[in-house]
């Protein structure tokens, strides 16, 4: 029974707010699948932790936890900006998405996605954007995004 | 002599951050000429200015007054996103650019690009991004922009 299956290995997974002892259950190994991301100190950890947390709900992670292993397995971020345009308007800006390459294809990305889009219109957000590469746009297609603009870059040296 | 009569008109634009008298100066109108964005009470642009300003450094909206005639004819915000990827590394977020109509051509939206640029570089920023229309793209090549990725946006109904 496929649809049986499929409900109890969701409730392996657990998908919550970052804590601080994430650190230990390889949160920042999981970023290095996204991009570059050097090992941090358990004290630099600690201050950007708390940095964000000061932040509230303006600047929520979103992990999901493998409850039989105990590791962090996808992870992503959603920040709200205020704005003066669309009277006095919030957009929730989406950053950091991953999903650990050993447990792909479970939906786990898209539990993500919507739990930082929940929590954007929760805030009274009237759009969420995010910037994606080529080869991601279907996965966002299927989370309810469409394509807009291009996003540029200045790398400073 | 061109350089001395553009030495003398650059003079005419001061650039700097916004202050609560600008929603007198045409500040709501320039944002009208970028998008939705209906009148805003005063009470309403009060509260969401002082919400900015409690931010400090960390979200910065800078104008350009025209000092003959007390107006603002351009704008451009920039706030700063703290992450774990790139050792803690934060990044700056371009919003929101747009220059009067009546004064395109004078370079005022790249002095607003360059302003923001520059606060990102001071607040230790690794890189800046924005996302802008196909149309745009030539004019941020020009302040240093490359094109990287795709936006993707989610409208709330």
């Amino acid at each position: 029974m496929q649809t049986t299956n499929s409900s109890v290995e969701e409730d392996m997974f657990q998908v919550r707010k970052l804590e601080i002892m994430d650190k230990n259950k390889g949160f920042i190994e999981l970023l290095q699948q996204l991009t570059v991301c050097d090992s941090i100190s358990h004290e630099a950890f600690i201050e950007r932790f708390h940095e964000l947390a000061n932040c509230g709900d303006e600047h929520v992670i979103c992990v999901i936890e493998d409850c039989n292993s105990g590791m962090i397995v996808a992870t992503g971020s959603v920040f709200i900006e205020k704005k003066f345009i669309r009277n006095c308007g919030k957009v929730g800006h989406i950053e950091d998405v991953v999903v650990d390459s050993v447990v792909r294809g479970k939906q786990l990305g898209k539990r993500i996605v919507d739990f930082l889009s929940d929590h954007a219109r929760a805030m009274g957000c009237y759009k969420m954007i995010l910037d994606c590469s080529v080869e991601n746009i279907p996965f966002y297609e299927k989370c309810g995004f469409k394509k807009k603009e291009i996003q540029m870059v200045k790398y400073y040296v």
